[in-house]
């Protein structure tokens, strides 16, 4: 896009940082808003990301950066995928449009990015929290530098529908302490929002009378008493005024404001100010947004522009790539559903992931069989195992991000009572874009030891299906499959799953002097390493270990035998397959007489964003890699070092 | 204790399982209460066990088996350290002497000890999700044996503070499925309940009319409508005008009813019974109890007997055993105190275990840097990151087996904004009578893959005080100590706690042939298996890791090459400290010539109460296992296995 194409924005032109909205007008702060609108609009239809919630919070940035003392009052924003238009504003405009690619931007809130972002997020509802954490701060004199001000937490209705907000807000609301939450309610986190919680805001805002607390809100300012003069007790019972409704946040120990419209600028302005200047304790303040404002196509989307590829500005018709093969998720959605149609038994639990699971097609054809039950996979994990008990066929269906929110129930109510939940792991290894907060790197570490537990890895689409067929076949305890984020290798697809024997691995190849051990995807790259070597006359046995948990054992132990290395690879960290399978040679007395063992694991660093080629180069798990130790185990390094 | 020293029952002694109740009037189940609570009595202060939860459901117990079809209709214990009394009306009375001890009955509910038992717990806030899953599993036609029938949830005000109780109300009240949870609130559940709920309860039942509703409950079956006469709404709503307030469940979707007495057998029955012959939806009934109740001594307990060792039935005075040693809970507690003296940046979190993990001491001494967040490690974890955030230094005191509950927010929240966060981790490894529940396993694996955290575990209590002091010092990013249940051995203190240089183990032996390397306080064991292994002429070298991460590479090196066989041993699971060294040295090709490696890790299942020497030998972690296991790879195994 060249400059000229880019949107005119005279008023946006003169805010560098926060400070240069202080001395504007509120006519002013109006365009700003508007003019940042097209800003994000324009940016992310060249980069992709994030579209929709940030269009839903423009009023809102401008205004919190226009009233509050950035960067020393902190601001924290939950999830922090809506920030794209607080970056705009808070020094980074310059390099928006490297937005989730390598080196650029990141598309979250990052510490080591700007001082503007006091607490990064990518996960949802930790915001409460973690500003909770600096107004006791505050009060206790911590202060780095900038020195600590205000704490502001932005969060939305999905988000605040999880138990750790509500763990927040117990808290808070107990300490008593000033403390401002703006509560984001657009009605939309990813998927349409669930849960009763969820009822309840919608309730508040139907019974709402819009026009007069807009009337209200606008003369806040006017009509509140100074604090000096009639004290503070007066000013919240003010405040409580404005108030339509809220009596949930209120039993909660915060004084409640709303609903107010999120995109009117006065209102916004208006309620800002008056916290600002008047609150003494925790203030909750609903404000009422659309997701997708502004921009035609993401209103009319389904998701409202939740995520976004490259897209035309004027159609909003997205640049998405073609691809020949079907994605993981796919693939596990439909095999899920083939299951589901031969067993009345299986039922899915999504934690407010039914389109990124793949669960959307469950639930269409199978609704009284298909739970989102929120953001709420500390729930979403023990229901699951409530369901097993109960004899159904639980398929829990979670990114092995998330998956770790749950993992106290993944122990305690899942394994230790061996009861038969199947955790379809989704997004497992590393996931492009969205970084390091998304990667997928410790489930097999914290699955694989739990005893009891079945722990598997799809090398590719079709052994996704058997493993799909596994899990629903296997009756005695938990049992895991994990599979990437992107589409398979195109391999021919089984017309239907078969039960893989538990605890089995399978050759691939069969060579000699090394063996390469695969577990998960990465075979892929070991086939072409194994083709790269061929040309040097060298022929690595194959195989795919299937299986991290039980291990296969006479397999291991056979090729530990008949070789003189054996390197194993997964896209996990340390502690999870390859641990296992170092333990077992161990203390099988592998390592006795000599066996050159390596293990390729995720490196010890936390990997930004990036393509996934570009990642898997960074975590030295690509083709190359693999040829590279390879030589370098059987003593051939001088003629690795020479690959390009 | 004789039989003639056993409390008299003749009315309890009619009950074999709970259908035995069926028949008896209401006079006879209240008699069936007392003599039960009795007999609870005399058990516990045979065994020592959790008294005062289990007297104060003593009358609900009795109520919901008379009530309800146990075992058809799912009754599932929060927590289930109160459920002692259950376990006597559910068949289990020959063998209540037994609780706690190797062989006996568990001290929680347990799925392979009892059919009345269908969920286990002893993690707390689990119940709900569990019951809603057994609702929906009835409704979808799963049918185990037996069949299924309704779910009820009891649940202590405590627990249900916890965001996790919240996600499932959340997601109960959305379903809108019949379904009990009674809410258990005894304004008690270790510590006393802190949090805007638990205020919230206490305003419910201060501004109860409590002898108006006591008369309604106890007429509620007689001026209830028929629902075939009336239908299902004009039930709802009958059961509302039960309620007093509640508004907070109503709005989440449940019909709230109460508060009522929870020692008022009238009131019980009645209220159940309505329930159960009305209810279409959610239901929350609200009793209010007494912890400890009818047992002077525990009535008057500040803990209100909540964990007591055996008793005196009279005078109620408990047989502790003397200790020469000081407990590394003590140790820490002290230690901190000491640090927080020096430092006013030193804040302390700890979820709901003040006392457990000697953090009272803390609050007494410094109230306002102490913070009690409740039953909620989410929140907790995160709002130390937000504390670290705002330059405070907070010390995150838990159990290990509760950190479980904060994993993703040790993930996203610390590790990877390399937050400083301290985390104590107490009762790291085996814990005795609390059986696998609170085992504390896996922490070292899923702290120790994760990117700049340093994770460390104390060989003995003065290691102890060096660790705290070395996490006070270290500001670079989150660090971790691990400490067991129990006593220290009993070695010398040092006046002050001296920073430990990061990744630096120490040698505590010089030998040869084989190294041992420990890492926690199985050092002491180690050292008990070298003096018998001195008797054989063998000197073991033994190494003290400190560190799981970063390695004492430039030890662990040395040692691989200077002896024969290398050992590691460690108080946790595979994928922890073994398999970081394991990793080290395969990947430095210390195994490409022979190395005799052996890890001792955790067994691979999970281990039922006893005493921790007990446990110690069932996981092979005992001095004679280690004298064994060095004796074998030595290739002495003929030797070794001739020990007694």
């Amino acid at each position: 896009m060249s400059d000229a194409q880019r949107p005119s924005t005279p008023t946006l032109d003169r805010v560098s940082v926060p400070a240069d909205l202080k001395g504007m007008s509120d006519s002013d702060l109006k365009r700003v808003a508007s003019e940042l609108r097209s800003e994000t609009i324009s940016a992310v239809s060249q980069t992709g990301g994030h579209l929709g919630a940030g269009l839903g919070v423009v009023e809102l940035t401008v205004a919190l950066h226009a009233v509050f003392d950035t960067p020393r009052d902190r601001l924290i924003w939950d999830v922090s995928h809506q920030t794209y238009p607080h970056k705009i504003l808070t020094g980074r405009r310059d390099r928006i449009r490297t937005l989730r690619q390598k080196g650029g931007l990141s598309g979250f809130t990052k510490r080591s990015e700007s001082p503007f972002d006091p607490f990064g997020a990518a996960h949802s509802s930790t915001s409460i929290s973690a500003a909770l954490g600096f107004s006791v701060a505050r009060d206790l004199g911590g202060a780095p530098d900038p020195s600590l001000g205000d704490a502001i937490a932005v969060i939305g209705d999905g988000s605040m529908s999880a138990g750790m907000a509500f763990e927040a807000m117990n808290n808070a609301g107990h300490l008593g302490k000033r403390l401002f939450v703006i509560l984001n309610d657009n009605e939309m986190s990813i998927a349409p929002p669930v849960g009763a919680l969820s009822s309840y805001l919608s309730r508040l805002y139907a019974n709402a009378p819009f026009q007069e607390l807009k009337a209200a809100a606008k003369g806040a300012v006017s009509f509140l008493p100074s604090p000096l003069q009639e004290g503070a007790k007066r000013a919240k019972e003010m405040l409580k005024g404005l108030a339509v409704g809220g009596t949930l946040f209120e039993e909660l120990g915060f004084s409640y404001i709303g609903p107010i419209d999120g995109h009117d600028m006065d209102q916004l302005l208006s309620v800002l100010r008056t916290v600002k200047s008047r609150a003494t304790g925790p203030v909750l303040i609903h404000a009422i947004t659309q997701k997708g404002k502004g921009y035609a196509p993401a209103e009319a989307a389904v998701d409202r522009g939740h995520a976004t590829a490259k897209f035309d500005l004027v159609t909003g018709k997205q640049a998405k790539a073609k691809s020949n093969a079907p994605s993981y998720t796919g693939v596990f959605a439909k095999a899920l559903l083939d299951a589901a149609a031969r067993d009345d038994k299986v039922v899915a639990v999504t934690a407010a992931m039914p389109d990124g699971t793949g669960l959307n097609l469950f639930a269409e054809r199978y609704p009284s069989r298909c739970f989102d039950v929120g953001i709420a996979e500390q729930h979403g994990v023990t229901f699951a195992a409530g369901l097993a008990a109960g004899g159904m066929k639980p398929f829990c269906a979670m990114y092995s991000t998330f998956l770790q929110r749950g993992y106290d129930q993944v122990v305690h109510d899942v394994a230790i009572q061996r009861l038969p939940v199947r955790f379809a792991i989704d997004r497992a290894g590393l996931v492009g874009a969205d970084g390091a907060t998304h990667a997928g790197s410790f489930d097999v570490a914290f699955l694989a030891n739990l005893p009891g537990f079945v722990v598997m890895a799809a090398a590719d689409e079709a052994e996704l299906v058997h493993m799909v067929a596994t899990a629903v076949a296997h009756d005695d305890g938990p049992i895991a499959f994990r599979y990437p984020r992107g589409e398979g290798v195109g391999v021919e697809m089984p017309l239907q799953g078969v039960p893989l024997e538990i605890g089995k691995g399978r050759l691939i190849q069969s060579g000699s002097r090394v063996a390469i051990l695969s577990f998960g995807t990465r075979l892929e790259e070991v086939k072409k390493a194994a083709e790269a070597l061929s040309a040097r006359g060298i022929t690595p046995t194959i195989a795919d270990a299937r299986f991290a948990k039980p291990l296969d054992r006479a397999m291991i132990l056979d090729l530990a035998q008949t070789h003189e290395a054996l390197i194993t690879i997964e896209e996990g960290a340390i502690g999870g397959f390859g641990s296992h399978v170092a333990d077992l040679l161990a203390n099988e007395g592998m390592f006795d007489h000599g066996l050159k063992f390596r293990t390729m694991v995720l490196p010890d660093i936390f990997i930004d964003q990036a393509s996934p080629e570009d990642m898997y180069r960074t975590a030295a798990l690509s083709a190359a890699d693999i040829e590279a130790k390879v030589l370098s185990v059987l003593g051939l390094g001088d003629i690795a070092s020479k690959r390009a």
